[in-house]
Order: structure tokens, then C-alpha cells, then sequence
């Protein structure tokens, strides 16, 4: 295995998986996002750094394909998990084209990690057998279909949804969800300065003005499950 | 912290977080489910094993709740996350409600790891910007509503539903989803007797007759980017 691209988790450090620390600390060359923690960019002690952020997509795979071309260890460490709304499809696809043998190591995904760290669980016996992921900004820039969102009988979980929240909220409302239908927003949990705000789809964009980025919003009965906010793990 | 409810991930040892490999290692008791993996219960060298499998939600709930009280450590290591369809938050519930603190480690999500391992993104660029998690097998017995899931754009991911696979994909099918899409499942993957079997929704039941459960079905136009089954990590 040449090159290895591996989840970093949702922040925490302690967060990694096991093999994932384990390849960290072997790299020769590590190309890491800005949102990594730093501990485990520290851990990389006898490697190259190099920061993802400020390169394109096509240099970020370039930059993989040609040290992986020289059998060089290299580790490609992203935020969260690579392959939920994270663009590791297309770095594995390049180094495959290219010939060059990949090592998968999936990280905590957002998705299912930062609701678990605030106490709100995705599925609950009785309250949510379904859960559906969207991005709040799409790629070509479309609203949200929100008479066919409105009918999800589950938890809606929303990325990158912080900066139009009240537009996105107020129209699921319009739609036919219920104003009092429980939602919150997890803001940079599981790092130090973390924040869970809790709110109904007419009160969240308010309760959650002040959030910081990167957040996910979770829309759904589940959230009134979580009441909790754990202490960080650093 | 005197109970630690514990995500072990999919299988493979290594895919643990490395926090909840160092609660492990210093438990004082370990509820295991059956399927986590062996590797990790070993870990647990000073504890006493208790298996989860033959006893009723409640007397989970009971013993960790007995235990915790006492202020042992406790660690309640569960297959995949916790949270996800994994009926954590009941466990959860169950010590909040006696006053027992718990600290929460999320694992790797069945939902989002086995796919990736297999090569298959949840999202990509241009495919799929939209997944939505079910149960196969739903709790009440009811079939799945077919008509609102033939509308969904993007990808689907199905837990518990290999024994039912064929009435689902018919089903799918008469509801309008094309008889050519892509679809995988993904068998016990990240074990050593992993297996991945693709076809479309027309073919996949019958080229997984043979597959092992636990299986995760995944259906959309993002089974066709992956080709490649990766090494297990043992």
C-alpha cells in the first residue's frame, strides 16, 4: 500500500481509529485538511507536511498520484469520513486510474458521529426508522425540493445548512412539516469550543444566530431524546 | 465517567477509535455484543466478560445501571456505532434516567464504513448529493412504502434487509425505479470472509443468494464508481 486515505473523525483526536493513527505516525508525506486536529498532524513526526487547503482538487490528486508513483507512504487525512459528502471518491479514483494501490481507512463520519456526541441518537425505537442526509448548498446551486422533504417520515439531517438555515427551515414549515418539530444544531462538537443549540423548526435559525461553522442541523423527533451535551474528550 | 457506551465499528479490530481502545483496556467489566470482534474483547485483559447476546434489552439496561452505580468501569462495546439503528440511545436513557454519568464514543457506522470499504462513496460529485438509511425489517412488521421510496434521487442504504431482498427489489422496481440500477451488498465486510456482491436492482438478489448476514444493501448510481474490494485489514 502506497497511499492511504483516512478519516480523521469529527475533530477529537482520540477520535481516529486505530489503524488510521497507526498509518499517520508511519507517513512519509502527510496532505491534511486545515479542519484536522493539530495533535494528529503532530503525530505524523518523521513526515512531510503538506496542507490541503489553498490546492485545487486537481493538484490535491496530482500531488497523491506522484508520490504514490514513487512507493512513498503517503496519508491523506481528512476531516470527519472521506466518503459521506467529502470528496474521496475522487482522490481514490484518480490513484486508481493512475495505477497506484489505495488503503481505505474510513473515519467517524459527521453524520453519524457528531448526533451521537450530543445524545441524539439518528434511529430510536418508536421514534425514527429512517434517516435521510442532504447538503443545505448544492453543487449547482437548486434549492432543496422541500414538498418532497416535507414528507420524510425520519430524521433529516442537513450539511453545510448553518448559513441558510431560516430560509431552509421556514420553507420545510411551508411544506407541511410542523413548527414544533424538534431540531438542533451541532457546532464544532467534539472540539474544544463545541456547541449544541436546541430549538423547532421556527425557533432553530434563531436559537442557532450565533453558531459557528462547520455545523450540522439535525431536524427530527430524536433531538428531544438528547439533552445532554458530554464533556469534550480532549 | 463510570459507564462508557462504546461503538467497536464494523469488524475489523482496527477500526476501533483509539479512545475507545484505551476505555476498553482499562474496563473493569465488558458488555460485548457477539459480533465484535474477538481481537477487541481480548483487549479487555483485567475485565470481567459479560455477553450480551441471551440477555433482554432490560437486563442490559439493569446490569449496566447495577454496575455503574457502584462506580466501577463499565464498558458497553457494541458492534458499528451505537447510535444507528444500534438501540444505544435505550442504554443511554436507561443510566441517565438512574443518574449514572456515561460518556458516549461514537464507532464506525455500518452505514458509512462498510460502503466505503467496499469502494462505494454515499455521495459523490454529480451522482448522488442525498442518502437515505432504512430498515429492511421494520419493527412493527409493516412493509416499506415503496411509492415515496421510488422518488428518492439519491442513494439508499438498507440495513437488516438481505433476508427480504428480493420482495424489496421487486417492489422497487414496480414502484418505478429503473431495473438497471446499480446495487451492492455488502456482506460481513471488514471480517476476514468479507464479500461484496454487485449487480442492478433487476439482478442483485439473486447474485447475493449465497451472502452471509449481517449484509448491508446499497442502492444508486454510486455502486457503479466502485470496483475494487479492498484487503481486509486483519
Amino acid at each position: 500500500m502506497s497511499v492511504a486515505v483516512v478519516g480523521a473523525g469529527p475533530g477529537d483526536p482520540g477520535l481516529i481509529t486505530v489503524r488510521g493513527l497507526e498509518l499517520v505516525r508511519a507517513a512519509e508525506i502527510l496532505v491534511y485538511d486545515r479542519l484536522v486536529a493539530h495533535e494528529l498532524v503532530l503525530e505524523a513526526r518523521g513526515a512531510a507536511l503538506i496542507e490541503r487547503d489553498g490546492l485545487t482538487q486537481d493538484e490535491v490528486n496530482e500531488l497523491l498520484v506522484r508520490h504514490g508513483r514513487r512507493g512513498r507512504s503517503v496519508v491523506r487525512l481528512k476531516g470527519g469520513d472521506p466518503f459521506v459528502f467529502g470528496r474521496g471518491a475522487e482522490e481514490v479514483a484518480a490513484l486508481e486510474d493512475a495505477g497506484v494501490p489505495v488503503e481505505l481507512v474510513p473515519g467517524l463520519s459527521t453524520l453519524t458521529a457528531l448526533p451521537a456526541l450530543a445524545g441524539i441518537p439518528l434511529t430510536a425505537r418508536g421514534i425514527a426508522a429512517e434517516v435521510t442526509a442532504i447538503t443545505g448548498t448544492t453543487a449547482d446551486g437548486a434549492d432543496l425540493d422541500y414538498d418532497r422533504l416535507a414528507q420524510l417520515p425520519g430524521t433529516i439531517v442537513i450539511f453545510m445548512g448553518l448559513g441558510r438555515l431560516e430560509h431552509i427551515a421556514d420553507n420545510l414549515i411551508l411544506a407541511g412539516r410542523p413548527v414544533d418539530e424538534p431540531a438542533a444544531v451541532i457546532s464544532r462538537l467534539s472540539h474544544p469550543d463545541c456547541e449544541v443549540h436546541r430549538g423547532t423548526l421556527a425557533t432553530i435559525a434563531s436559537a442557532a444566530r450565533t453558531a459557528a461553522t462547520p455545523a450540522l442541523v439535525v431536524i427530527g423527533d430524536v433531538v428531544s431524546r438528547g439533552a445532554r451535551l458530554p464533556e469534550p474528550m480532549l
